[in-house]
């Protein structure tokens, strides 16, 4: 279930320390104009390097294998890898038998009966939503002139986020932290009844994100708060522009021409430096754990660019769904 | 996009106000046993009559029309309906210019270029979550042993629920709520990476249910305000129970065996007693707007088994891709 | 799997003594024109009656459960039932433990461990191709301008239906035939590579109709005897005629503009009144069968309706692909 | 379109002449053998080199991206590609406006508006095929014990495949031939009612094949002429043992444990060495066309090995729904 979308497919595949980790897009129209140096900026801004993330640094840029011809989408299935390095796999060799708290070691040595490659994460790494980041750079030109952007609102509960991750940097540990999504200029009625709302789709693939823990739409958990006569939205104009969006420019599951906005909750990263007890399923005994290596104070940091993506694609689906391949010509 | 599921495939169809609501449930293995008497706990749950919402009798017992031969699932679709009554139609006219604030009306009549049924919401109402509900006892049988149990923990910010329906109901008004749903005795490493985790499954479901705003795995929002040695459930036997459970039973979208937990935001509906303002889009202005007619003052209180029901389904249709038609029989 | 289309979805149900066999018809664009008088002609094409079929005579146009309103598609799913009358059930008690030869009778007992409607074939029955035919009506609207026509052009091997036919009455026996099916006005550039190519969209559906044992398209099997240089069709303007049409109006898997052609191989009934012999399951030996009730001579004599209607379904899923529901819009 | 599986999924990506073809296999199970080594002989069969192919040399071993840690799948998406390489890309200049009759590059020019990558067929090359033969290596594990055998019986109308070959090549023309494909110990009752029938599984991925122009199973076109009388196969013992196999192993959609088998129709290969008249779309008239270059005289030579694939894909994938990811485990 590596795969998700109707029509615009994003195919995922690689595990941290194999050797490539890639995504093929299927369903894309062709004529769009695709170059390499398109994806620097987001794969960029998932990367590491960024304080109070890792220090890795992986030159990551795709190699595209398919799909794009003399810098036209050619309407051929899209394949971008990217080859992994700096892979130091020994740092994860303790774990298969002393699972981390809170990390997918344990469930992932049952579900796949032993055979997944734990090094790194493996499949269950962020390292996979590299492909992810990069489907959603062709998404946001099929999403056009709809305009996504995330940033990261809080960091372990505080809204001063460097002071945060200093804290966090300082004491060995890990903190999470909430995104908040905007699209301006949404596409009008997009989302499909009953089963693929807007909300649907967007919430499928974020929580397909590793670390995410919680999504609200609008005034979302707030809402529930309030009465009908607050939380209404009134209509002022013959465009359906509303006064207040509570609802986050989505009704009926359908996007209502307002501006949509949701939010994220991203749990701290499991792997702190932070001494743990977990148990020993070799020895079956209670042990301590200390992970070593290089890690994220604050994964949320790397999130925003990840969570565009997310919606990106889920929006070009969705797009896709109601205008067909015809209707997305961008040229 | 009226269906849900890969191999337990759930499809509702129905308008409000047309002749039947119903469901089809493909995939269902052979041999469960099924009685219209089975249906009667959980629609009753659904069906109007409770304080706080809307007045109206269905009864709406389910007409079997396939699938089940002498009282047993034969394998095949299974098809069920129940008749739409008791409609007062000339309630909804005049939402088909002016539209109700926070409600369907407005973008299923430009989704659907004005064809679609407008009459009691159509099928935007929650008339079609009967078909969920439904397939919901369907889905809780082939997910046994693990007992899906859904609450209405706060109504309008109140743990008081009583209380704030009444104020409600008083102020002629409608008021949110916010739901807990857990389930014991889950099933192991249920959940497909990357895109079928655990949480995506039941999200994309939930989000499908008229009204929801928001919704949280585990510690959920309040994650993002811990630190990864807070956060992390350490493990203590070899079955895998953990101390804590922030993780609320999931690791890495998948299901870790220990207790599943979430919290779902439903907003206040948008049929409010109240008066307010919105749009005419015939004479091009604003107006006040009072619905008339009978209404929930906490749909919140209906949700409970609908959670329930689509938690069951997503959850049966995770099995069945693990374990196949042949894993999951139940004799 | 009783479903098929990636947008303009069929959803099947029924057994052929339960009490109804229906039909939902998902992702059909608002707006078509649909009242029940439109499905007259297709059922009555498929209904029995005719010389060589069965003489029971079911009046089935379709109740319109929903979807349908003001005499025009809403957008939402369609599902059409049609009650299931005239059963005399106790002509099949006898194949659950001596199953006919040729029948789906053994399988489906296998497959659904004994749990299967075994009256009157069940799901097996070529009664579920009603819902067929009834989808196939929507469909050919969406795939308007194209006109799909089937044709029975041999039965028994003789081009002479009639006299091939009466000999099979007096025999008490039963013979299959062969259809040919020509789209005029096809739609150009439709099929998706690799795996949706229009023959695998058409071949996919009409295996799935009982009683279908071969298909080719163009000059198919004959094909494999020619050299390329007769096999290819020159190209004669720059509309892309051809002047010769070997390849059936299909290259690469796309539609190439001119005429569609391809025939189709219906093995003979297995439900012959010649006696048989067969293995009883119970005894567990040898027996003799003679199969009593009313059958169908020449069940190819209904089939090309039903080979339309599985064409115009396969042909409106391509079309809704390519063109979205916006660009499929009929008025 | 460029997936096929509901579980076991695949996904093939590439262009003729762009810089790499591959395939990724979603939903295989973890803790299957697999080492570059196995792959050898199914691509070695289809690779060039024999008498009546072209000369050209691949070397096109797979390189394992992912999903295969220390010689077992993993469980997570496994792909596998090959370099192009050995392009002489001149070659196909020409047909840009001077499209080959009963070649793709009309209906490719149009689909994807003028941007498809047309040289050496692009996306529709027979070079795609490599991914799928990759696939069926993969999948005849999952598959076993059955054993999938095709083999080409005729060529250009005649059982003397040598001959008929030789003279091909002395007329520089191309020929097509008949291939035919037996599974022994298949397994009992796979294949889905209604639309995933096993005829259905199986024709629609073999039609996705470039020049495949029909398919028959069991005695297929033949058993139109024939009566019920003759075509049914009695059954004979208790494991459902059939005297005859008209039927081809398969009834109702549902293999019934007896040999199956198919035939598939092989076009000639559009490219012959023959001067063709073709129309020049740029200058808009008749002209004469002459493919130089190094072409197949009989392209279904290659073919048994991809049928034998496209089978092995199709059953594994039915098996899997059948079963699920634990049902099918292999150690």
């Amino acid at each position: 279930m590596n795969s998700f979308g109707e029509i615009y497919r994003v195919s995922l595949f690689g595990e941290s320390h194999g050797p490539a980790t890639g995504v093929t897009i299927d369903g894309c129209p062709p004529g769009i104009a695709v170059k390499p140096d398109d994806f620097m900026a987001d794969l960029s801004r998932r990367q590491s390097g960024i304080r109070g993330t890792t220090e890795r640094h992986e030159p990551d840029l795709p190699e595209i294998l398919s799909g794009v011809f003399k810098g036209f989408t050619t309407g051929s299935p899209i394949t971008l890898i990217t080859r992994n390095r700096d892979k130091i796999s020994s740092d994860y060799d303790e774990f298969k038998n002393i699972p981390r708290p809170g990390h997918a070691d344990f469930v992932a040595k049952i579900k796949h009966y032993g055979f997944a490659d734990f090094r790194g994460g493996g499949h269950f790494s962020g390292r996979i939503t590299w492909g992810l980041v990069a489907a959603g750079v062709i998404a946001k030109k099929i999403s056009e002139p709809s305009d996504i952007s995330a940033k990261l609102i809080s960091a372990g509960g505080s809204a001063d986020i460097n002071n945060a991750i200093n804290e966090t940097i300082a004491g060995n540990d890990t903190i999470g932290g909430i995104i908040e999504c905007r699209i301006k200029n949404p596409p009008m009625a997009t989302g499909e009844p009953f089963f693929y709302s807007f909300e649907s789709a967007v919430s499928h693939l974020i929580f397909s994100i590793p670390a995410i823990k919680g999504i609200e739409f609008g005034s979302g958990f707030a809402s529930a708060a309030m009465k009908g006569s607050e939380h209404n939205d009134p209509f002022i104009d013959e465009n359906g522009t509303t006064a207040t969006n509570n609802a986050g420019g989505i009704n009926g599951g359908i996007t209502n021409g307002n501006e949509i906005y949701f939010r994220i909750a991203v749990k701290p990263a499991s792997s702190t430096g932070v001494r743990q007890t977990t148990f020993d399923f070799a020895k079956k005994e209670m042990t301590a754990l200390e992970v070593k290596g290089r890690h994220d104070a604050c994964i949320a940091l790397r999130m925003p660019v990840i969570i565009e993506a997310a919606t990106a694609i889920a929006m070009a689906d969705l797009i896709m769904i109601d205008r067909g391949i015809h209707g997305v010509r961008k040229y």
